[in-house]
């Protein structure tokens, strides 16, 4: 019996070792550029669109049984939660994550959330207060389409509070993340990095549709003029905010088929790494079943 | 081109009418018996498992696109919701309806919440206080794992409040669901029906797999006690809350399979009824076509 568990488990370990390299390959590390990404790049897979479908498809088994597990866990209010937090710019395939990887994981276990523009509410609070009402319960996978990075972002480029306030937000936001580990959220931070050009065209092809005419807004275009300063902005939080305890993952993403495939990869190493195991019994199992029998 | 389009409107009925039976199959009409309906029974199917999950998988990209649409004519805030309510006794397979039937759905368009037992705070308020809180918003399936039926369900088994408060709340239910009615939310209201013996047989499995121990709460056998008492109090709702406005479906559950496909018929036939078109452009796509030509 050891015996077989050690096999299995030296299976497990390599299978592990070579998943494990697309995470390792889009971890932001010091010194990285983001100028420097090729987003068309699909690091540490040489497959192609069909090859990352069956690739995704293979693990799914893998990631419901350990959500499950992450889930069973939360059940007595502790255990560890998951928060995926996905940012990039407009038309970076943000929704095509969240229909696609997060929609593949057991919706009773996921709190989906999007952040949009503040709300009056919202703004006469310190910018982290709308977040904190929205991190996960143990045992849950939390997800952030947009998150507090937005107040770092769209909020530098477009100066909405000075420069000596945003400038502390970076320090704050490492705080707030160690906090949250310490309520044993472990974050899961992603940035989709897409081309100007691959948005010009997913922004055109959004005006020949008139099923796509709902995803297009003006304002779009607007923010498309200020292209390099978000991407300045984004070097910042990169630089800033990328910390051993939660590293940012750039994922090349004018591939869709690829950022889908590398995002489901991030999710499923987080849930290896924890490893949840299934919950004992708190009650005799022995003595329920005299009971259940004498029903 | 008219011509073309008879045609087509033609074959969608034919399609519609027969794939409408399950619904009409399920539906309660005046002088119901709840102990009259099989719970192993497959009404309006004659396949079998294998071809249930077939059944399932064909109309799936369909619920896509309408749920999409759906979606996006909530975009400015108004336009219909779904609101789907599950009900059912201990193991009747909720969770298996969430994760397989509301698990297929974009989670972007889905606001699922599980009501527990109520808070300190839930309890101080009136008991329809914390279901109006969660009210899907234009555009969305909301999703009711259990619901405001169990103030006359488990609280009415309980006497948890005086008969005379449990009494008056089946009037109160029927005004509030034509209330959300009037704010465009269309109702689709659930009750799997398993027998006692095919519960029996669940809580068992909890018990034989550690992989299940998290899941069984020694409540569960306590509950089973009052079965007969239940099955009194969802006869009373069926009776008392299905109207013609908004109906009740029960679903025979032992067969988890069945019920899995129905809800999704169910699902599926409003999505067909409500048929949302894609909202127009609100803006002049040429002019943002010439702008965007010119970044």
């Amino acid at each position: 019996m050891a015996k077989k568990n050690a096999k299995k488990s030296k299976k497990k370990d390599a299978k592990r070792a070579s998943d494990d390299s697309i995470s390792s390959a889009l971890r932001v590390t010091p010194g990285f550029q983001l100028s420097d990404l090729d987003p068309t790049a699909t690091p540490a897979f040489s497959g192609k669109k069909q090859d990352a479908a069956e690739a995704m498809e293979s693990t799914r088994a893998e990631i419901d049984d350990l959500q499950e597990r992450l889930y069973a866990g939360g059940r007595d209010g502790d255990g560890p939660a998951i928060l995926l937090v996905v940012q990039g710019m407009d038309t970076s395939g943000k929704g095509g994550i969240m229909r696609h990887v997060v929609g593949a994981v057991d919706p009773q276990g996921v709190k989906l959330h999007a952040f949009k523009a503040p709300t009056a509410e919202e703004r006469r609070h310190p910018f982290l207060w709308r977040i904190r009402r929205e991190l996960p319960e143990p045992g849950y996978i939390g997800v952030f389409d947009r998150s507090h990075y937005e107040d770092v972002l769209v909020v530098r480029v477009h100066d909405l509070v000075p420069p000596s306030t945003w400038g502390r937000r970076y320090g704050q936001i490492n705080t707030f993340e160690r906090s949250a580990n310490d309520k044993g959220i472990h974050l899961i931070k992603v940035m989709l990095h897409i081309s100007a050009d691959e948005q010009k065209a997913r922004l055109a092809e959004r005006l020949e549709r008139p099923d796509k005419y709902w995803k297009f807004n003006p304002g779009d275009i607007d923010e498309r003029e200020h292209w390099d300063h978000y991407q300045e902005a984004y070097q910042a939080v990169l630089d800033k905010t990328s910390t051993d305890e939660n590293p940012w993952y750039v994922v090349p993403a004018d591939r869709k088929w690829y950022a889908r495939l590398a995002v489901q990869q991030l999710l499923l190493d987080k849930l290896r790494e924890l490893d949840p195991g299934w919950p004992d019994a708190d009650f005799d199992v022995a003595e329920q079943k005299r009971r259940l029998a004498a029903t």
